[in-house]
């Protein structure tokens, strides 16, 4: 891959920043030692025709190279994962699709939805009455991939791309102690965490942000 | 693959027959010309400690094949997709793992919940409240697929891997008018249900249900 571009929101409000999905891809591209350049698409554009060329829903991310796009983070990280060892290793290739299947169609649907219920829609009267049964949905999937992950340092042993997946998909968890209160989930999230790539990831994000603040914000 | 066996859920109530995730796994191998076996795991056997140790979530679907487990319709059928042409052709490999994941992670969240709204709790207060603000975030994604689908008879042009995704997710919605609504969403569904390996997979599948009704149902 050469000539690499993401394109991510240009700004989203506090409580969202850190948890936009090229989060992932940066931080893929970060473990594979690989530079890109970072674009950035105001809320007005993403539903024109420009960028609906680019991404047929309207979303990100993005990523652009060699004048190819790729949509969809598990797409985009699995090509990238394809190319660099240290996301995927040859022997691993099955099990890492699987396990990144498994974070984003198995543990991040109902923790989307209680990210919805906290985070996108509290002021609506539905969210309280939902919430009890929301959360138990959550704890399942937790207490299920708690147990997986004991004696493990990542999901397969070593760090993969899965890692990326899963470990993006806890965090929309962050404003809750719902993931703190499993130990050996609490313990991977801040190893994954402490990445430097992790690291970087966020850093890049965040100063997208700070230079495209709307002036009211 | 050799001596592939498919684990489905023994039996669930007629609202969900059809719908259950291991039928975009029958629907792969009936594709792929593969011959498999069907498997089926009873309500009270899926926390069981012996299935865990297939699936560590407790779901299906899991495929069973020389000896070895793999979990996850998106990686069982992707893996059956690397070797059979039919369902990924060598030069679409990445298009169409991008469209396996927007069909898994950008269009079924919202169909899913509309899903449990009307067909998994309908009898809760919450559903009620927020079931409009549901069918807009669906519609939303219906439109965009659609306008992507015009002038295509299938997500690239040509049958993939992703549309066993794709159609699998949009028949969530079956209860509703929502497909109907979209012409060429409508045509796209039903050429996909058309396909004799489609008819194949929803076949077997009922068999089993059809085997294992409870008494009392």
């Amino acid at each position: 891959m050469k000539d690499i571009a993401v394109w991510g929101f240009a700004w989203v409000p506090p409580f969202a920043q850190g948890l936009v999905r090229d989060l992932r891809v940066r931080w893929a591209l970060e473990e594979a030692g690989l530079h890109y350049e970072s674009k950035w698409i105001g809320a007005d554009e993403r539903t024109s025709e420009s960028y609906r060329r680019k991404h047929p829903f309207g979303v990100v991310p993005v990523i652009e190279s060699n004048g190819e796009t790729l949509i969809e983070s598990g797409a985009i990280i699995y090509a990238i994962a394809e190319q660099h060892e240290v996301l995927m290793p040859r022997d691993l290739r099955t099990e890492t699709l699987a396990w990144m299947f498994a974070a984003l169609n198995t543990v991040e649907p109902p923790i989307w939805n209680l990210f919805v219920i906290d985070q996108l829609q509290s002021d609506q009267a539905w969210t309280k009455l939902r919430r009890p049964g929301a959360v138990d949905e959550v704890n399942a999937r937790l207490a299920a991939l708690s147990a997986w992950l004991e004696g493990r340092e990542y999901l397969l042993g070593r760090f993969t791309a899965a890692d990326i997946m899963m470990a993006t998909v806890l965090r929309f968890l962050r404003h809750t102690n719902l993931v703190t209160a499993f130990l050996p989930l609490d313990n991977y999230l801040k190893r994954c965490e402490a990445r430097p790539g992790f690291q970087a990831a966020v850093r890049n994000q965040a100063e997208g942000y700070a230079r495209n603040t709307p002036v009211a914000a």
